[in-house]
């Protein structure tokens, strides 16, 4: 990767190939006017190449523009003057995101072994000296076969339906043929029979069912590859944006019917898709494998979810059986089985556990912290000896939900922020490099920080009164921030954060930390003692460690401890469909983690409150952000 | 019960009250000259009463038509000298009908205790202390009253859809509830989940499905009794009278389906009937308990039967899951489960498995063998400690098949004949005391066993050429007998037996006694050894015996030792819904069954040419029939 240091704050940051230098510049922490988004419109991100190759747009008064610039070699920039950070952007540690638990340590490791199984049998054909009747010699050499494995079972189970077209398969290739067996305790039942041998033919699909996002991979149970993957929004997005909207919702008559077919007629959809890309047939999957909160399980099955939001806040279950998929008119048929990750409580689902198993905590000796910031925030904290798990009301506000500019990360959206020390001034990037449409969760968070650490607003998150700046005005909803000017967003509007945006974040990430030292007093343990925290979700790995923690969202935690895994219910979805063992390691899992109900616990509250400061009103608790900040008031 | 006297024959019958002198004459093997099969037309059958009281129809010349008259006391009753047996006929043992098994011996005991339970609980309802989700408080409550049982399961498995309506069932009656639990090996299974105490309502089906009869029963599973019953024809019938033609037809595009759908409307129709009798609903019942033989059994479930009939003759299975019954369009909807006794091999299948279970054979010492003479004969010897069996081609001959006026046992059928020893002129019985429209099975063997008494056939079944007697002629189809004038007929056709007939029958028998022989002589048994004939089907009830002896039928073994069981098949199958236990007896039985394929059987062809004889080319085997011979000749 390309080395790019920038000048005068003599600061290096590797950069991907292809990355532009206005990137490159916001992970370095250096400050470069930009108020497109890297959209390569207001050409105010002027800077100079002094050494090494670049290729990108020349600005007529000499230099480029940062946001279009990108390395060919090792670069040195030099950023002009009325852009550079003073001397206080320097004390304040480069951005950082977590490590990515995947490079470091990968996912846990399950022997390629799917709880399917497609076994090729040469039967002997029937004579009167061997007349077993057709199903029970398929039975007998499968068993023997299963006897092979140290499967001892008395008997096969089968849909009976199968019985209908077995004479024909057995004689079409001369009693050989594919058996597939899904090798569910305690007997083996038998899924599909095919005529000759189709072993190569097995394919399956990990599907992760987020309140926002539905996430599809196609997968080779051969091979053990991901062959494709696709993703979407959720549609029933339209009935609600959250999940309590959508339980709301789901009240009318007809409509959790309607809640379920959308997400039904989504996985389809995607399935059709990435089949098509794959020449696979949507009928020859044998196996879906789906982790989902435990809203979205119950919509999958069409379960009542109302229970779920009244208190006591009870699932209709939180264990699934193995539905054949033609149940639930998902592809595959009768043969296929859709397994879904087991919950725990109304608020910590199979997509937790199923991360939880990926990172593959609960089997070793580090006490971890886990950590699905979305929605709703769920925290797990524990090692192979225990698991407890929590819930914590966030709200959506880190997805953008709530805040007055705030959108989901999607194109246009400002994913990072910088604010000049000096001059307040915004530099912006967003997704795709688009005009700017609104802040997401990365940027809102990077905007906070910004804002408090340059003493825009103080630690209750109110704007200083006494600074007089033509962005920082009193807008309909109070006091505000223009981050951009309508002339440079997309859509002609000022996109600005309120006091009420400030707010609802504080609360979000006070839920959070009291969530952590609630969750961790329950088992007897501190913070400090917690020696890998590992974020979920894609916000992960976008997030800025050190903004996170100024703004308290995050421990203030040795920032090797940090870790990033993406979107961990995806990769344990996956590694179900791969690995009986993943499958059994999912009930384990489910079965060990303790869930902790927040609201009953009686220092909760006390918690949350002292929380709701920024970082937080023991400041003890910080003590990097202590120094920090100690820094910048000694400037 | 009366007691009929005859006179000058001094010969005394008990007759059930209601029952006429004519059929109390039959019994007591006296000769009544009768045409009309007792339809009170003819007038021939004129008795006198000597003593007693007496209804019926008075003749003008005097005396009484025996057909009208039933007795009110016990009564003596003259018969006019034209009409007397000649002491020829007095050495002829009186009729006998084999004991009934049922009432000297009842069925099979097993504990009432379906395999299906309704559990009633009342759980606690959901708190924050206590906020368990509503499937698995359902499953730690059920599965501790299962423990009470000494039922140890793990877990309860379950249809997933009950889990949608979970939720409104625990709540409706305040969380209490029935929960119907199918105790099936090795986790129990939730069919069915009802708000409050249903316990009460709780019904089976057995049904019989035989080739050409249906027979359903309405049973309550709380007190074990049925509450109804009825029966029908096999739809299938117009498809083919017998198994093979009706698999041939299958082979049509399309037919196996017909049939298939043929059957299960049948039954669907043949329950809503016994339902609306009884009140209860066909959406109430929970098990549906099925005896067939293999080939029905295939056609139920619309499992292709071509291989049945095809060497090596293969089944596509002998075992059947337990199938939900709305998968077969079958009352009951989901929560009702199918249960089709298991079957042993193409021609000996579930039907006879439920009737062995039902005699409780293979529960006891002493060696039994049970025969059901049907469309193909079916014979099972052993006791406790073995079991084998084989299916006889005996062919329909004694279901009227193939017999030129031959007939099933319906209105109208000639069900028994005797002829006098003088005259030759015959006394006939109908079903129904209807104008006669040909002959049934009983009525065949009357025939049959009447005309070789009477020396009218030599032992090869051939008409004695020198008997001048305008009944017997010369007809279209070679030798015949004429039983019934076509001015006595309700076609107006005469009704004759033909020496085609005669050797149909006797084919059929010798492959019936060959049958006994050969499986015997397989586990190394003779037949004098046998202590127990049971004879299940319709037949065994109206057979005479020593008639069925005369033709070499049925083994020459002292009388006592024979018995009818009636429709074993239903009883099995009844006992299957009542009885877990009677289900695993089925599956024991099935198990311990050893098929012999008698056609494989080197010694077969032999015991099948030595028994194409009346009664057998070994008289040695017939000694009462011998001695009998012996009479006549002497006579």
């Amino acid at each position: 990767m390309p080395k790019v240091t920038f000048l005068p704050a003599n600061v290096t940051v590797e950069v991907p190939a292809g990355e532009t230098v206005i990137r490159a510049a916001m992970k370095a922490g250096v400050h470069i006017n930009a108020s497109c988004g890297g959209a390569g419109v207001c050409g105010k991100c002027r800077v100079f190449v002094e050494e090494g190759e670049a290729e990108g747009e020349p600005l007529p008064e000499g230099g480029f523009k940062a946001c279009t610039l990108t390395p060919k070699t090792d670069l040195v920039i030099r950023v002009p003057v009325e852009s550079e950070v003073d001397r206080r952007a320097l004390l304040r540690p480069i951005g950082k995101v977590a490590t990515s638990w995947l490079e470091a340590r990968g996912p846990a490791e399950f022997p390629l072994a799917p709880i399917l199984k497609k076994y090729y049998l040469e039967l002997d054909p029937p004579s009167l000296e061997n007349n077993l009747p057709d199903f029970p010699r398929l039975e007998t050499a499968l068993l023997a076969e299963l006897a092979k494995e140290g499967v001892q079972a008395q008997k096969l189970d089968l849909d009976w339906r199968l019985l209908k077209k077995l004479p024909y398969v057995l004689r079409k290739k001369d009693f050989k043929l594919t058996a597939t067996v899904f090798k569910e305790d305690p007997w083996p039942y038998l899924l599909e029979v095919e005529a000759g041998d189709e072993r190569a033919r097995f394919w399956a699909v990990a599907v992760d069912v987020g309140t926002t996002t539905v996430c599809v991979q196609l997968l080779d149970l051969v091979s053990g590859e991901v062959l494709a993957e696709t993703s979407d929004y959720n549609p029933q997005i339209s009935y609600g944006e959250d999940v309590i909207s959508r339980i709301e919702y789901a009240r009318r008559e007809g409509a959790l019917q309607i809640l379920q077919e959308k997400i039904l007629s989504c996985l389809r959809r995607l399935i059709e898709e990435l089949g098509a890309q794959k020449g696979v047939s949507p009928q020859d999957i044998s196996f879906i494998s789906v982790a989902g909160n435990t809203v979205m399980s119950h919509f999958l099955l069409g379960l009542e979810p109302r229970f779920l939001r009244e208190t006591p806040y009870v699932p209709v279950t939180t264990r699934f059986p193995y539905l054949p998929a033609d149940e639930l008119g998902l592809p595959g048929g009768r043969k296929a089985r859709v397994f879904l990750a087991p919950c725990v409580a109304s608020y910590v689902g199979g997509d937790i556990v199923a991360g939880v198993v990926a990172a593959g905590i609960a089997r070793e000796e580090p006490l971890s912290l886990f950590i699905d910031i979305g929605t709703n925030g769920e925290i797990v904290v524990g090692n192979q000896d225990f698991l407890a798990c929590a819930a914590c009301s966030a709200g959506p506000a880190f997805e953008g939900g709530g805040i007055k500019c705030g959108m989901r990360a999607t194109l246009g959206a400002i994913e990072a922020v910088h604010i000049d020390p000096v001059t307040l001034e915004p530099m912006i990037l967003t997704i795709g490099n688009k005009k700017p449409k609104g802040i997401c969760g990365s940027g809102i968070i990077s905007l906070l920080a910004n804002l408090f650490l340059e003493g825009v607003i103080d630690q209750s998150g109110k704007y200083r009164r006494d600074l007089k700046h033509p962005r920082i005005r009193e807008g309909r909803d109070g006091y505000e921030y223009v981050l951009v000017w309508g002339k440079d967003s997309a859509t002609g509007e000022d996109i600005v954060f309120t006091e009420a945006d400030i707010d609802n974040l504080i609360r979000a990430k006070g839920a959070m930390f009291a969530g952590y030292q609630t969750l961790l007093e329950s088992v007897g343990l501190e913070i400090n003692m917690v020696e890998r925290v590992i974020l979920a979700g894609n916000f992960g790995s976008f997030l800025d460690l050190e903004q996170a923690i100024t703004i308290g969202l995050l421990p203030d935690l040795p920032r090797e401890r940090f870790y990033f895994i993406g979107n961990a219910s995806l990769l344990g979805a996956r590694l179900a469909a791969f690995s009986a063992e993943a499958v059994k390691e999912m009930e384990r899992v489910a079965n060990m983690m303790t869930h902790f109900e927040l609201s009953a616990h009686p220092g909760y509250m006390d918690y949350y409150v002292s929380a709701l400061f920024l970082p937080h009103t023991n400041i003890d608790l910080f003590p990097t952000v202590k120094e920090l900040l100690a820094g910048r008031e000694g400037s």
